[in-house]
């Protein structure tokens, strides 16, 4: 059903002129009844398609990442206008057997959940999503997927807009010492074997964030003017679809190292037990933070809060 | 309930002979109708309770690890006739927000698993419980867990029958080269904190294993006669709580160390992706094994099959 809403729209695209509905039913070899009851859906849905005695016309579009809006997943992405948190709904699935993959996305999560449990602040025109992982990696290993997800973020970022995203050690995304994007993760595993990683993703993208969060910066104030989450979103699905099918066997540390603002720079780390302060030298295979302290020793964090000082 | 299932038992056990059920009454302050019941329950689970015109008098008892035999633990032990798995229930109670140190334990396992969703033969006479552990640790150091897990076993089957009980890396005990006990884990995890971590053990102890699994064999076997699964269970439930105190801050590979039989021993080490064989040198802070190769080169292994050559 959402592949023949995904086939619907891409005709009423193709042409910027009305297309009748006999033609779109001749096309898509559905009755035009059916092509009318998806229309109304869609139109429903926020889509300003024009319906007169000629056929239809597409005037305007919402940017929602419906799941029918990426070809190809359509089955894979779960689209909802308001959920508690998406990281809740996409552990129900991923529990159940759901696919790798799968994404779940919400226009708004009324409990956004951060690392430890910390609110995340999810208001409309953010990008808000959480997608189920099964990379075949031992647990152990398993914290090189969220270097995996934030690097490959923040090239998305890159390549689409042009725009300086970095990354920040952990798994924070900077455009000029700035908050872009925030991750967190959970898994399940056995001793050998991960079961599923769980990577929920804040991308500040229409929305105004720098009011509820100091230092916190969107897509729409770097770039100037709104842009697509749709296309957002698409474009990273691929990527980080290409980029894990590597993930044992290349280690991704190496790649995020060259993206990095944080190896060089004074930082403070907060762990759940203790706070450092020192020279950010080095990240090691693992992605652990190598920092040289006031009295020239070198500590280890696996992970933690960053302050760049 | 349980509580005064206990309180009984241990009123029949001070007393070898015939208790009134007046005493018992009295003593802990309930009816005689309400002991009376709780007799029967007893009687129903095994346990030979001679009741007569002047009280009652416990003849024999059976060797099930039922909640009410662990004092000051009996709402942390999930006793069963048969699960499918110990791990399955403990998993839900885990999901659920047991809290750590419950115990599921079972007589018959008819989905008893081991590593990788192999088949764990569980067969009457032998001890199969989980675990549900929440250590305060990041979950790249959660595999010393494990080595937490096997190493307290071993200690305790030392302590109670003075055997010499080692540990095989990474989690397999052995008495003279034959295998005792083996184990699997799973867990949940964010990324800076463990939410559980399960660990299943098979002990044998009062089966007969070797029919099945060749090289392998029972506690009995070794003592010369049946021992007490209770016994051993609680015993290892309070060193396994002392040792966990200090999970986060002393690293327990260090005394796994100590009482392995691995360490200097040609090995071949099964993974899910490759096989080894070389001399083993040494465990690392992580549990890993360090593999001297046959070209003198070192490797290092997370986790997987070892098999002594």
């Amino acid at each position: 059903m959402n592949g023949t809403k995904g086939k619907i729209l891409n005709l009423l695209r193709e042409e910027s002129a009305i297309v009748s509905g006999e033609a779109i039913s001749t096309t898509l070899g559905l009755s035009r009844t059916a092509i009318w009851k998806h229309i109304q859906k869609l139109q429903h849905c926020g889509y300003d398609i024009r319906a007169s005695g000629k056929g239809y016309q597409l005037m305007v579009e919402p940017d929602v990442p419906y799941a029918w809006e990426f070809t190809g997943r359509e089955k894979a992405i779960h689209f909802y206008p308001e959920v508690s948190s998406t990281m809740d709904i996409a552990r129900k699935l991923a529990r159940g057997g759901c696919p790798a993959l799968t994404v779940v996305t919400a226009e708004r999560q009324t409990l956004g959940r951060g690392r430890l449990q910390r609110n995340w602040q999810s208001e409309t025109g953010g990008l808000y999503f959480t997608v189920v992982l099964r990379p075949n990696l031992a647990p152990m290993l398993s914290l090189r997927v969220n270097f995996c997800v934030s690097l490959v973020m923040a090239k998305t970022l890159q390549q689409l807009y042009g725009i300086p995203a970095v990354v920040k050690w952990p798994n924070d995304i900077l455009v000029s010492d700035r908050k872009i994007a925030g991750m967190l993760s959970e898994m399940e595993a056995e001793t050998d074997r991960v079961a599923y990683v769980n990577v929920g993703i804040g991308l500040n993208v229409n929305n105004d964030p720098s009011s509820a969060v100091p230092g916190a910066v969107s897509l729409k104030e770097i770039v100037g003017q709104p842009v697509s989450r749709k296309t957002i979103l698409a474009a990273y699905l691929d990527a980080l679809e290409a980029r894990l099918e590597t993930i044992d066997s290349i280690n991704v540390i190496d790649e995020w190292k060259t993206q990095t603002v944080t190896i060089g720079r004074k930082v403070k780390i907060q762990t759940q037990t203790e706070t450092s302060e020192g020279t950010a030298v080095d990240v090691d295979e693992n992605g652990s933070l190598i920092l040289r302290l006031a009295d020239g020793s070198l500590k280890t964090i696996i992970y933690g809060d960053c302050f760049h000082l």
